[in-house]
């Protein structure tokens, strides 16, 4: 189809019309397929009963629902006519930092007269453990935070909204079937666990963060909220997407190596009030996200059915590929899209995300909106 | 009551005896008593449901309690016939960093050349996000984790089990009432919310934590497992317990100032193998526990039912008030207790917790206990 919202994607998301309880649907071309009869496990507020099911499961359900929405017959409500809900009970929420590019940049933007690379970061995923309980769906407006915030020319921190609000465009993966405490998830395991793919906009107070970070990472400049897409597209839908990791210089650890180090051709558009600014592509992204969850494992840290890993911001090496507006503007310096450094009250950010289909078209993963609504007092 | 456990203190925790499905409990005495009948909420596998009820419904519940205890009136088990389970789910766990004794003494073993304290940290309370997933209850097993650490001497990272493993004796604070997305918890608002407290060992694997926390903090060096006491002491039981904490120079933005800046006088002993090796003083911290609920929602971010905050490592200005083994040990250059620098397979460890009580004695608060076990293959 050429819209993206094809049988061979059936993207899951939860969706309620007026005076109805909330349930499981799926994204066919412009409409929501109501799919709640189809299962048990469907016909719930919340994707996790069904994504803890396993890899046989949902394909076995997919295939089933793809046959009934091309029959017509489930129920369809045009998406105008639904609200949609966060599609599943978030766990634990890990962003990484996977991106070779965005990593160099942020180095040479704090730390123009270092190498832009900390010493670890060829050889581990560097992440950290986020706010899983701000985790927000794809339309729900973003209150610009306030809290501490000192320039290095200042000569004590003063409290007040963050002057330099940002986006952070990430993939993220989904679990669905979770990992007991003590074991690992190899990076040849991904499957078994992974149920799928959102886009995830990490927004950040650059300010804020920059104050607080040393030395425990970021904490108030991220927590205030994380926007995730509506609609989660089911790892299998992804197969013709497949490519491989760019070079990796060390050789990884044999817990990070694995037999196919894959990646995924994913290409984002980053849209500021309309116009596009930006267009990253997670292919070029370093570390694998089956290397980030055996990484985020190999303590034996256990994961939960609803635990959301992201990739962190996607930036390519040309300047029109950067996914935040720290490196658009680079450091506030250089004004992008007619005279903007960070984002304004009033702006809007949509993600959009789009890989190749198995017939040689596209699949578009649900984007993810946000607007920027003035401070509190 | 001589062992803490009296009438004026009741702490919650979840049980089953043989065959029964998870209930909650008080603890009094050496027995725990089956508070599942006293209300619907009660009758749970999990606290959750109880201490979203708020302020009101805790302290009526308690009079209630107290009460049928003391008549008799409801079933009573000894501990030794009872199997404990974590008492509540855990929401979003952040850990702070608000002994001014520890953050200084980590500062001069990692950082000896220079000023030990960053210039943030007397600005605010210093926190990040942990891993709620792997919260577990006291005496749940601690397995030694594996994961890459690398020496300053060393050329290059190595995998295998951590080296450096360590305690961290810290109070837990357990959110009953959460706040919506945008809103704020004032300093003066935290009794409305927080239902009670926990002791927490933040378990670290120190070689683990030095190699990957720069620039996005530690990760895989916590993330596999942070034991809580099996009981939660209700906010109420510890009224004697206030004090006040040090004077804060500089004087704290207004939003973490408030009306009454109070702490609580709480003991703590960390015990290694049947040895008293510290006394840490909770009195010591100095930022409070509403000022780090404040910090942490100074930005809009949500709580939720269930969150934990955590104090970070309680240490006292005197070598014997180390909260972790890092201090303890210096870094690992002066053996304590007989030779030890960081923990062994087959160490076990207690942190106990007391505080004054109304009637001039003792509360005991829940004790938590961990031994550890080899790494696994």
């Amino acid at each position: 189809m050429s819209d993206g919202f094809g049988l061979d994607h059936l993207p899951y998301g939860v969706f309620s019309t007026q005076g109805s309880a909330p349930r499981v649907g799926v994204r066919y071309a412009d409409t929501v397929v109501d799919v709640a009869t189809v299962r048990p496990e469907l016909d719930r507020p919340r994707l996790n009963d069904f994504m803890g099911l396993g890899p046989a499961a949902w394909a076995e359900t997919h295939g089933r629902i793809a046959e009934l929405v091309d029959s017509d017959a489930l129920p369809a409500y045009p998406l105008d006519d639904v609200a949609l809900h966060l599609p599943f009970t978030v766990g634990d929420y890990v962003d990484f930092y996977a991106s070779l590019d965005h990593a160099s940049n942020v180095g040479r933007i704090f730390r123009p007269d270092q190498e832009p690379l900390l010493p670890n970061w060829r050889h581990l995923p560097v992440g950290y453990h986020g706010r899983g309980g701000t985790v927000v769906v794809s339309g729900t407006p973003v209150v610009r935070p306030c809290g501490q915030r000192k320039a290095p020319t200042e000569e004590a921190p003063a409290y007040g909204p963050s002057r330099r609000l940002d986006i952070e465009a990430e993939l993220g993966f989904v679990v669905g079937v979770g990992s007991e405490l003590g074991a690992r998830i190899g990076v040849d395991e991904f499957e078994q666990h992974v149920f799928g793919v959102v886009g995830v906009n990490d927004w950040s107070a650059r300010d804020i963060q920059a104050w607080e970070y040393v030395p425990l990472g970021p904490f108030l400049g991220k927590s205030f909220a994380t926007s995730v897409s509506a609609w989660v597209t089911p790892l299998a839908a992804l197969a013709s997407a497949r490519t491989h990791v760019p070079a990796q210089d060390p050789a990884p650890l044999p817990y990070l190596a694995g037999s196919d180090r894959w990646a995924l051709d994913v290409e984002v558009e980053v849209v500021l009030n309309g116009e596009v600014v930006s267009r990253p592509s997670y292919r070029t992204m370093y570390w694998s996200p089956a290397q980030m969850l055996a990484h985020l494992t190999v303590n034996g840290a256990s994961t939960r059915t609803g635990d959301l890993f992201a990739s962190g911001t996607i930036s390519g090496p040309e300047p029109d590929t950067r996914g935040s507006f720290l490196e658009l503007s680079w450091g506030g310096k250089e004004p992008f899209a007619g005279g903007h450094t960070f984002l304004e009250d009033g702006d809007e950010v949509v993600l959009r995300y789009s890989s190749p289909a198995p017939d040689g078209g596209r699949i578009t993963l649900g984007d993810v909106v946000g607007r920027i609504e003035p401070a509190r007092p």
